[in-house]
């Protein structure tokens, strides 16, 4: 059986502990916020994340979605579960008030994704590709278009959807045929179909408001020929009421490894009535605004799945009893001890504990970096924060996403061979985790992204927003009594980060391959130091807590035990990482393609 | 679209060059066998595996096995492919020539069944279990016994099942219920519940023959009470015709995140009549006879998937076009470069075609030492090789199926988000991959089994069956022109196994539990070393060839290239794995159960 309950204590911790929600409550923009509302958001999301979508989660893995002559049906209680979940005003939390959004700060927001993503992927995909839709709306949208449409997204009674993809690029958006063609009236009528659309088509609001990207007659060919426009799947009124169907059609879905309830669709525009958004040919930059936003968001979803793999993980092993301890029998009074007990079963469920607990501090990070390169007081402060969000976006993609996939396979095997039989519900973490290392551009994109664009942006500029503080601590922590050893392996792993830097910026400079041949290497390496890094920071913290007079002593304990199981275990591999960086391309690149 | 055909020349070269077919065609009981014969053998096998296994793989995937009032169905084509496999003498290959086998090594068995569980790993596990019964009667059974089922099974018409799980208990088999009666004929009578039994119940056979763990009413209770029992499916008549039914019914399927097509039964027995293998109480050890047999089986299944999902993604890797090459434009006929021409994709595809010879050479290895253990000349060279199998068995299991999956995985992630979707066929290697790291002992169980058992044996004996080879090995090519770099780097990580090996021996002899928090990544440490070890020993192998008159410059040069990559990509994983063991079992241990 799946379970889950939000870690409230924990993700207070990061919030308000580790990153200080006062560097936001202090800003103008969150005057009117404060850590008692913000808890109680937490509380009631974790309420209807448990009470709402957790029970939706395995029946719509086992039911999936439906399309019958272009109408979609989503699995049984979705729609009542999305009536809850738009009434409680979630699809509002982190809009612009200006809009009718709540206007809470995405790190907030991020931690109500995390739950949403652990209780149920498949349903938390309507509300997110919405939410990535209004982030490119408002950014890049006429004032004509923010009105008229906006404020339903916002509230959700309308959702969002990302047509980007065609069957034969992906990756490759310069490869794209999906037409508009420019009509007297100042709109366009687009043609063509396109593959892989989340949300596509659904029967969970009463329109959907697709982003598509396409080429104007007169554009140039490739990546810098692409406009990105917005097609209501219903043509709205002057009034705002929906009006008549427009010409998008779902033409099939997806059949899924996981991920069965959020329904994937092949849409068909034909001749589909759309309102430029952005410049004419600068659709890429408007979809990166929204992509940007989308990959956070999946690696939120990589958390998520892991926390939830934790759990289920946890109780099982409090509960099945097999073997006997090393250490000499715990439990006299039953046939055998529970599983929890054998260090290999605490290595599978520390490994996953320390997998939430990084990537939560390190996500929740980032995203306090969103919101202060949105509010903070100066343009310096601002541009600071947004230097950190590009370098770091990459990395919560790819990085988090790797390691929930991997979590979710520990917890399939903390439950023996039970964990491959689908009652069980630790399997679908596996396969529902699958599709986050690929969509919102592969993982290897996310390390080509980190190494080819973000590392040598402004002379490592960005890099050195996430350097400097390391580098720092070290500094400032070096002696700390506590956690002396922690900072000395953290240095070590710093080390091999700076090392592997260097590395590859000077081959790379040569040749371009060798960066491409060290990326995701390298994204994983920097990855581990941000949570290494988080994690001596949280042993800090909790170190001073202990020594101080603190009434949860057992929860900083746990800190403590969290991040010394992460650097001593964990934290290791930048060695390995930094070795096979050295390497170089030579030996991946050696074999001549006839030989594979 | 899968696709599959037999590595049939690197096959060719691990078993002639690398290992040496000669050390077993030199020798009385393979006197008959010759490299002709062999290489027939596998080109055949390779035609059914392609021709006939692999057209049911995503087939039989689909459709699943059904149980109606206890008669399972397996996929449609799977009885007729079945009927060519056993008429083609497929089953009989490994078998006792004095019961109808054809007495061929295990080390080309193993080869087949690498073909199998690559094109078909759900039918492989038919004639899988088959093969371990055989195994377990041929040591154990009364020549009765042996008689009237010998011939039958090591033919095919007749096929085996393990039944040792029971719902409250598969690891700890101590905790079994099953009960069995004697009655006057010295048959008994068998009573209880199994789960999780593979081709337990099938449409394939005339009969089943299921090896039984249960207890005599006078066991004692654990692990010692423990008997094993051989109950038909029907009893045979005195003149081995099928005769009435017995007391065994399927009383369900188990609903599987993979593996559809192999029928996973929950088995009644229900006053079943059935014949003891073996002495009272002594069931454990019989069952080891047949558990080694399949563990080593196991580890092949995640070898077979691994070459398998290699191949389709190497095929998706020339096909589809995404992007420029990073060196220049490569195809400029066409609209993109097919996407083999990055970095990032080939460390992917060279991952896993590592993973896959690697664990092959590994492989054939420990196989040729299961076929000295039996056959070699004298007491000696049996005993050594014995010790090598029983060393290297829980790595064998454990490794290959680890990187099996880890394999499949990279299968989808170089198919980008088309290996989400079911048509393609690669997610299905990730979701059947998964059950080889679970069953036949979880792999944690595995790495028990080396740092408990094996690693400690008579004074590190079995290890030493490992060590010696390889130091003698770099003592000698220390200075071989051609790889000296990778020995070098092989000492290295050669080192890293020596230092936890002591570490280990020196903290798990105070605590057992500092073993078993340093069991798995130990297990991977060796298990990297070994592959190692088989990689510079091919890459020497390969370069003499170079430097003479060969005419397959090609081959050799990849086996140069395959090496080289494995040497400078993932060996350097053994560093980080040694600093995880060194620091001991405290982080792992830390935590308190209820902070869990």
């Amino acid at each position: 059986m799946q379970t889950y309950n939000a870690p409230l204590r924990d993700m207070r911790f990061v919030l308000h502990e580790l990153h200080g929600l006062d560097a936001l409550t202090s800003l103008p923009y969150f005057a009117d916020l404060n850590a008692e509302t913000v808890d109680l958001v937490l509380e009631e999301a974790s309420r209807i994340a448990t009470e709402v979508l957790l029970p939706l989660n395995a029946s719509g893995d086992a039911e999936g979605c439906i399309v019958e002559n272009g109408v979609v049906r989503t699995p049984k209680g979705f729609r009542e579960a999305y009536d809850v979940f738009r009434d409680g005003g979630w699809n509002a939390l982190a809009g612009d008030p200006d809009y009718g959004g709540q206007g809470l700060p995405e790190s907030v927001n991020k931690l109500v994704e995390e739950m949403i993503c652990a209780a149920n992927l498949s349903f938390g995909l309507y509300p997110g590709l919405t939410h990535g839709a209004v982030m490119a709306l408002s950014a890049y949208g006429s004032s004509e278009l923010k009105d008229l449409y906006l404020p339903k997204m916002i509230d959700g009674i309308w959702s969002g959807a990302m047509c980007l993809t065609e069957s034969q690029c992906g990756t490759d958006l310069g490869l794209l045929r999906t037409r508009a063609v420019p009509q007297e009236d100042g709109s366009y009528l687009l043609t063509g179909s396109k593959i892989f659309i989340s949300a596509g088509e659904h029967d969970l609001t009463e329109n959907i408001i697709h982003l598509v990207l396409a080429r104007l007659p007169d554009a140039p060919p490739g990546i810098k020929g692409i406009s990105l426009f917005l097609a209501p799947k219903f043509l709205p009124k002057p009034d705002g009421s929906v009006g008549p169907r427009n010409g998008i059609l779902c033409t099939g879905l997806e059949h899924k490894m996981g991920l069965k309830a959020s329904a994937t669709c092949q849409i068909s525009f034909d001749d589909a009535q759309a309102w430029l958004v952005g410049a004419p040919h600068k659709g890429m930059q408007s979809m990166f605004v929204m992509m940007n936003e989308e990959r956070l968001g999946v690696g939120i979803q990589g958390l998520g799945v892991a926390s939830a793999a934790y759990q289920s993980a946890v109780s099982y092993a409090k509960d099945r009893l097999q073997g006997r301890s090393l250490s000499g029998t715990k439990r006299p009074d039953l046939a055998a001890d529970p599983i929890i007990v054998h260090p290999d079963v605490r290595r599978m469920l520390m490994t996953m504990r320390t997998t939430a607990e990084g990537c939560r501090a390190v996500g929740i990070w980032v995203a306090q970096a969103v919101d202060l390169s949105k509010h903070a007081n100066t343009e310096g402060e601002r541009k600071e924060a947004a230097d950190f969000v590009a370098l770091m976006t990459p990395v919560v993609k790819a990085l988090f996403t790797d390691l929930g996939f991997e979590a979710a396979s520990l917890g399939v095997q903390v439950y023996g061979g039970h964990g491959y039989i689908r009652e069980h519900g630790v399997e679908q973490y596996v396969r529902d985790a699958r599709i986050a290392m690929l969509y919102e551009g592969t993982n290897g994109i996310q390390a080509l992204d980190l190494v080819g664009r973000k590392m040598p942006a402004h002379m490592g500029r960005y890099l050195r927003r996430l350097f400097h503080p390391i580098s720092n601590f070290i500094e400032a922590h070096r002696k700390h009594e506590a956690v002396a050893g922690m900072v000395e392996q953290l240095e070590r792993a710093f080390g091999a980060l700076q090392l592997a830097t260097g590395q590859i910026a000077q081959a790379g400079l040569k040749d371009p391959e060798e960066a491409g041949a060290a990326a995701t290497d390298y994204l994983r390496l920097l990855g581990l130091v941000a949570m290494g890094y988080m994690f001596v920071r949280s042993a800090v913290i909790a170190s001073e807590r202990l020594a101080g007079n603190t009434d949860e002593p057992e929860f900083y304990r746990a800190k403590l035990a969290s991040a010394r199981f992460f650097i001593d275990r964990t934290l290791p591999q930048a060695t390995a990482l930094f070795l096979a960086i050295k390497s170089g391309k030579a030996s991946m690149m050696a074999l001549e393609e006839a030989a594979f």
